[in-house]
């Protein structure tokens, strides 16, 4: 197994990245399939090699002190190699988003305009320790014709590195340059940095990871930015709600995974049903080791709850604690969704429609549930078939980013010689 | 007439343009094409009041001597008004971008997944001396149910303040809040940049202007910017050209309007096909006044030709001065625009449609033209209406933004109790 290339210089990765995109960008879907495969079939094939590396990250985690559920993200295994080999094979499958025609027209005088979806160029992608996200982006980037430049946390970094090297020794026997998947081996966040400001090379920046390595990328970097991946999400049990619906939705988008960014932070209960349901409630909160923290009419009813303060309504907790605010109407659900949410998946549970209606109007995010879990915010689960990252910003994409949202347009224009 | 209240908190005035833009998120079609009659109606009945206000910065303008184009930009007069209220009745005219279910389908579990167009909710325009931009702006950002807060160009300010005094009157017969319409009435320059970071409140910044501007707000903005307009457009004459499309298109790209953004500033020319139509090159240029700087190549050939240096290649002239540039091949050509282009508009002159197709898949632009001038890069041009400016970057739009670059998704989820 070849050891991956140790470069330092970041800007010369990125115009290598740029120049192996116009070679990918004319790639047949097939020619760019067929890599996704010989990709998916070497890491099997060298899935010890990539444990070895991955073991000297483990015994680093562990002299650090890591996390149990930090360290669980970067364990890998022949059945995840085998997973992120699969993952690959299945975005194979999925339709190519290039070269297609959005629409075409012609104007009076001849000319015909065609709008066709075309690769971005260079992906940036910024990460944190999982290095599951090392194969999956590089095969949705692939895929759209594009090349990515990946910079994953540096905890991950053997394990990263010997990914990439054996994709890199992969794609040699693909038409895919081996340049379109460039891997940034410095820790030095200096060299994150200058990603930030790569214009001229890099076409978006897509960070995914916690608040803090989100921010960091949106408020310093110059290069337009595709923000995943914060979701404070609520959801509002109304007078009206059905007993039975809301505590089923309240348990599963609480405690299946709590971790993951669709999953429950808040439940804003109107007061009337709260008084009526109290007893259901806390029996389900206490099957299912929910610890609440409430505003104090919350606290009235609720027992071993804690007073929530400011930060339980403004942060993700991503564990089984909930926050629970009471409220009088959906206006005052919908206001307080307006100062704390992400924009990522709020729900309603109710029986009215109209109630409904105006949830669903007012609440601005990328998606909104009546009587369902947000737990369906997810590629996957929505048939999208992968996802790069599911997007809280309102332009490009918004929900969860498939192989489209790795796409731009082209307008071309064919004459004989018309002018204005 | 009432005088505009100054307001001096600028994120005062982009929480209540947040506010009025729930309100008119809700709005129907009828009654926002309704309020932009009424606008349309008042900015003529009270056209003499704006010009009054127009002469005070035109008085200011000739006191600081600006240039002519600067205050042909800058006067007003009754026709010109009549325009912007004509402006206002062709947007009314146009479909509601909003509103409209782009997908929608249903998952096996019976969740139904609707994908909506919506509003952005706030959009921040930054613009220069131009008033027209704060009537053609507001229109558009109305029709799509968004608010607006307005960032002009100091030297405009008592007209800019005129226009939105009477749209603030007109408004108050109509279903739209005033509050949707906001005018930075602060020519300090920290107002200016406050616009820049208020994430919270404003969904996305515009800017146009010029080059200085624009790189202003990409480069300090962590609100997501819709980058608009520098167009250092090139017009590659291939040695299979026909020599009079060649020169009509040459011709017109260069010298209609050639202080716009989709205006010609570099003919990059085949040698060969130089050597042989200098002569016809040459009479064209004289006709129309083109002054050229060129390559030494071009030089030799083309007389009174003074040689180009760094900035002639990377900046757009505005005016009748034209780079030209010598190649051996297409290969070079796209070459050179990937170093100098800015992604705006590119065009090839060739009668081969292999090299033609060449071009056209290589070259990174949102426009790219075979035969045909570079002046239809523009949202009347190709119908799309009205447009908001022409977006250079890839990401949410590409190319002339029409109203639906004013909108985003919503994914809206109706269920009966289904978990995952």
């Amino acid at each position: 197994m070849s050891v991956l290339k140790e470069q330092t210089n970041v800007e010369a990765q990125a115009i290598e990245a740029k120049k192996a995109a116009k070679k990918l960008g004319l790639l047949s879907t097939e020619e760019k399939n067929e890599a996704l495969h010989v990709i998916a079939d070497s890491l099997e094939q060298n899935f010890q090699y990539i444990l070895d590396e991955n073991e000297k990250d483990l015994q680093n985690g562990r002299e650090q002190g890591y996390e149990e559920a930090f360290m669980d993200r970067l364990a890998l295994s022949k059945a995840r190699i085998a997973d992120f080999a699969e993952g690959l094979r299945q975005v194979a499958v999925l339709e190519d988003p290039t070269g297609n025609t959005v629409s075409s027209w012609t104007l009076d005088n001849g000319l015909l305009v065609e709008k066709v979806t075309v690769p971005l160029g260079v992906i940036g992608m910024i990460y944190e320790a999982r290095p599951n996200v090392t194969v999956d982006a590089t095969g949705l980037a692939l895929k759209s014709g594009n090349a990515i430049v990946l910079k994953g946390g540096s905890s991950a970094l053997s394990s990263n590195k010997a990914i990439v090297s054996v994709m890199h020794d992969a794609l040699k026997a693909t038409k895919i340059p081996q340049e379109a998947v460039q891997f940034i081996a410095s820790t030095d966040r200096e060299a994150t940095k200058q990603l930030f400001t790569m214009k001229e090379h890099i076409d978006v920046l897509i960070p995914r990871g916690g608040g803090s390595l989100i921010n960091a990328v949106v408020n310093n970097a110059t290069v337009p930015v595709l923000e995943t991946g914060v979701g404070n999400c609520h959801l509002y049990i109304d007078v009206e709600a059905d007993v039975e619906k809301a505590l089923t939705i309240l348990v599963n988008a609480k405690t299946d995974r709590p971790a993951v960014c669709n999953s429950l932070e808040t439940a804003i209960i109107h007061k009337e049903w709260l008084e009526k349901n109290a007893e259901q409630l806390i029996q389900t909160l206490r099957d299912h080791t929910i610890t609440v923290h409430g505003d104090e009419t919350a606290l009235s009813f609720i027992p071993n709850a804690t007073l929530a303060n400011e930060e339980d309504w403004a942060n993700e907790y991503l564990s089984l604690d909930l926050a629970v605010k009471t409220v009088k109407n959906v206006e005052e659900a919908i206001e307080h969704i307006d100062q704390y949410g992400t924009k990522h998946s709020e729900a309603i549970v109710t029986e009215n429609k109209t109630t409904a209606k105006q949830f669903m109007n007012l609440v601005d995010a990328s998606a909104l549930y009546h009587n369902a879990s947000t737990r369906f915010t997810d590629g996957g689960a929505l048939g999208f078939g992968a996802e790069i990252g599911i997007s809280t910003q309102k332009l490009h994409a918004r929900g969860p980013m498939g192989l489209p949202a790795l796409t731009t347009v082209k307008f071309l224009m064919s004459g004989n010689g018309q002018v204005r």
